[in-house]
């Protein structure tokens, strides 16, 4: 799909059909993730794809503003070292998954995870030690809803020549 | 140019050739970022098209991790009301705007805004208001220097099937 069309039509997608989404295309995903850039090129992120359907529930206890990762076929949890510019990084890493996703035809849907009460919780499930800053939940699965348009605030409002 | 393409050949860019980024294409880079994913859709960001000589040496100046702007055909400057996420939301219409100028042949350089010391006095020569945090300044413009293959960690480090 071209860059400009996965940039259209990227868009928060909440419910997901009950099927599996292939190993090959999660790699993918990550793929695109660990591309992101980073201040200094530290890369600090660490990627955990989660398809176990156990885990999958337990995260959307656990994660209050993402209940609907207990119907995903996937999730993409990115964390990161707490460097300086970690939540930059992690940041940019996933909005490379879900615009990857959108390329593919995929569903999905980002979940904050920094300065989120339930993070240290996530980490504990994960395995994830003190050292590492939860940035995002990537909730992922095949569409199982219509998909509205974005209704993004227009150019003219958001565009500003050489000064505010 | 393929989403997947895109974000294989975005990479930074520091170095720039002499000639102009047409207005279409820079109003283009900002649609991208518009179209970004914010949390709960505040779409807190505010874009800043700098292409005067002028006030790009001057940003040059003032952002001293940025020194190449005064090289640059062109900056897009991000800010974004203060939001509890504007910094995953700024972060995220950046990177948006990274790959639409890699898939449109464009050089590019994330240059780091928030926690800079120099935060306050970019704004203060956009006209930024104190409402207003910095999150990125965007160099841009035709590659005028042969562009390295990225050296990211390799995918078999960062993604982790299940657990850490």
């Amino acid at each position: 799909m071209d860059i400009f069309e996965a940039l259209a039509k990227r868009c928060s997608v909440r419910k997901y059909e009950n099927k599996p989404v292939p190993r090959e295309i999660l790699e993918k995903l990550v793929d695109a993730g660990r591309r992101a850039p980073s201040a200094r090129a530290v890369e600090p992120w660490e990627f955990v794809v989660v398809t176990d359907r156990g885990t999958l529930t337990e995260l959307a206890k656990i994660a209050t503003t993402g209940t609907f990762i207990g119907g995903a076929a996937a999730c993409i949890v990115v964390f990161c070292q707490e460097t300086k510019y970690y939540l930059e990084d992690g940041s940019a890493a996933t909005e490379n998954i879900l615009l990857a996703a959108a390329g593919l035809g995929l569903g999905a849907c980002w979940v904050a995870g920094d300065k989120k009460p339930y993070a240290e919780a996530v980490s504990r499930v994960l395995g994830a030690g003190p050292g590492l800053k939860l940035v995002s939940l990537i909730s992922l699965g095949w569409p199982g809803e219509r998909v509205s348009q974005n209704k993004n605030r227009p150019l003219k409002d958001v565009l500003h020549w050489e000064k505010i």
